[in-house]
């Protein structure tokens, strides 16, 4: 457990992460070559059976816990005409949702048996309008990578962050332009579903907010802090938090994998024991998730957040580990190899 | 319960086939615009969610008794050199491995919750070398058509027909070009995984049965006869038995989707019961599923067969059912919309 009372901190337990155990990786390709099954034969989920194995600590691993924490925060920009399909109020309106059990994630949580809880951040308090001042400052960043931090359950063997937060993909979008260039052209969607006038409208925020900040788009954690929103810092710590216990992440969508994109941008090796759980339709997702090296396992033009579409890819890494881990081998059954 | 003594009365029963409730569908679609989530937001989910009801016969429908059915059958063409990378006699060794629960299948099987069962159909006596004479008599087609037919559960909520059988890649693209045109070379691939010298030694297998056939081609159930299998025979049977009984069927990968293909051919509405669970490595699966007009729930590079993609994808349907029949509407949560 850390607890962060300066970014310094953080800034150092980045630089020493836990790897994977390399002995189970090796065994685990070794098991999973002698099952009865044309090599390879299995394609994306032998790779990500194997992964899992390497952070698990054995070559015949389960899931059993998975857990899936929803952040919710309100953000400053949602003031914006255009950033939003929907009002601010949704924010804690959809938080009430989650608790009394009626929203997406609700349903896919228990389909694939995941704990899932609701952190919701300070809503009364919206983030500063990042086209005029840090979003956040220094002591409220470290308050939401704190929260992200500790909602991670130790016990838990696999972590999915999920958010929510009306005007959160602009703000991921800054964010995604702040890492890796482009300007908001290249990196502005549709969100919840704003039309053509709105879509410019977003544009103009994030690009208003990435000259204001001209001058700090070189430190990932400052472009957090100025661009980002809490639900986004608190993934960011999450994530971490997950890593420092070698507890494999499944990626969720647009605003989760920018999130992601912080660490990936401070330490290259940070996503090592994360995979894209899917791909979104919201555009910029695709590019994010190839910068990070990610192959996501589903392509459903999910648009949702909440972790909607990480959960539904815990179904898939389920049948993978069960392949890896209930298999017989082809001398076990007696099979013929080719 | 259909009982084939002639073709004629499968022929008969593919012109007359029972459709979707479009009262359930309509009922359905407007539910699924009311659920707390921006309209469209679960993409691919909504659609299937919404096709299962159509089937279901209810606007909230759960996916409680999947059913898997793996049918086997020996292909008199895997004595070619190159056909197939393993020897024919896996094909019963597998069988065995499935009865003992060893294989992909089991495992998905059970991580979805699917009842699975085995046809060996006539293992001792493969199908005749089409390259030289018609695969199967017709009593042969029918008695596999049969077998597919009864190994439908009629209390099954959903069902998948997985196969096994050395050569059948080689069946399939055969039906496949018979079917569509375009010859081997358009159709073959490279199976559990042959070289280069295999897969020309495929191609010429696949041509030769093609002129030897040529005159019958336009026939799909005598194309079936003349290059088909019985495994292959018995999911045609099968997908049309879950037809007669409204039951909702996930298609698998190539074999399975070359079968789906003759009764398409037949009646292009005799597939609407029918979604596609994913698409697989063997190129060709692409294309067969772009002519069944049908958009894969996976994309994960698989090439086993067994039903295992199909089955896979239940945990999809799973969630997007959960979704559609779970989830609380805007008025009941006190969500405001945008």
């Amino acid at each position: 457990m850390i607890n962060l009372t300066s970014l310094m901190e953080f800034r150092n337990f980045m630089v020493a992460l836990p790897q994977s155990n390399k002995l189970i990786e090796e065994k685990a390709i070794e098991r999973n070559s002698k099952l009865t099954k044309p090599n390879g034969s299995l394609g994306h989920l032998e790779e990500i059976a194997i992964w899992y194995a390497s952070w698990s600590g054995t070559t015949k691993p389960k899931l059993d816990a998975p857990q899936v924490a929803i952040f919710a925060g309100n953000h400053g920009i949602a003031a914006h005409p255009g950033v939003s399909a929907f009002p601010a109020e949704v924010t804690q309106q959809m938080v009430l949702n989650f608790k009394a059990g009626g929203a997406a994630i609700n349903q896919l949580s228990k389909t694939f048996g995941a704990k899932m809880d609701v952190y919701p951040l300070d809503l009364d308090k919206p983030t500063s309008d990042f086209t005029k001042s840090f979003a956040m400052t220094e002591s409220e960043l470290l308050k939401s990578l704190q929260a992200g931090w500790e909602a991670v359950d130790p016990s838990a063997d696999l972590f999915v962050a999920g958010e929510m937060g009306i005007g959160n993909t602009t703000s991921a979008s800054a964010i995604a332009a702040a890492l890796y260039g482009g300007g908001a052209k290249a990196w502005v969607g549709r969100g919840t579903g704003i039309d053509d006038r709105g879509l410019q409208l977003k544009r103009q925020v994030v690009d208003a907010g990435l000259l204001f900040h001209k001058d700090i788009l070189m430190d990932p954690l400052v472009v957090l802090q100025a661009l980002g929103g809490r639900e986004i810092a608190a993934m960011v710590g999450a994530i971490a938090s997950a890593r420092a216990r070698s507890i494999p992440v499944l990626l969720d969508g647009f605003i989760c994998s920018a999130a992601a994109a912080v660490l990936h941008k401070i330490n290259p090796k940070a996503l090592d024991h994360v995979q894209a759980g899917h791909v979104s339709a919201e555009g910029a997702h695709a590019q994010i998730l190839k910068r990070l090296e990610k192959n996501p396992l589903l392509a459903l033009d999910l648009r949702l957040g909440e972790g909607s579409g990480a959960t539904l890819a815990i179904g898939v890494l389920k049948g993978s580990l069960a392949c890896l881990s209930g298999m017989a081998t082809f001398s076990e059954a007696q099979v013929s190899q080719s």
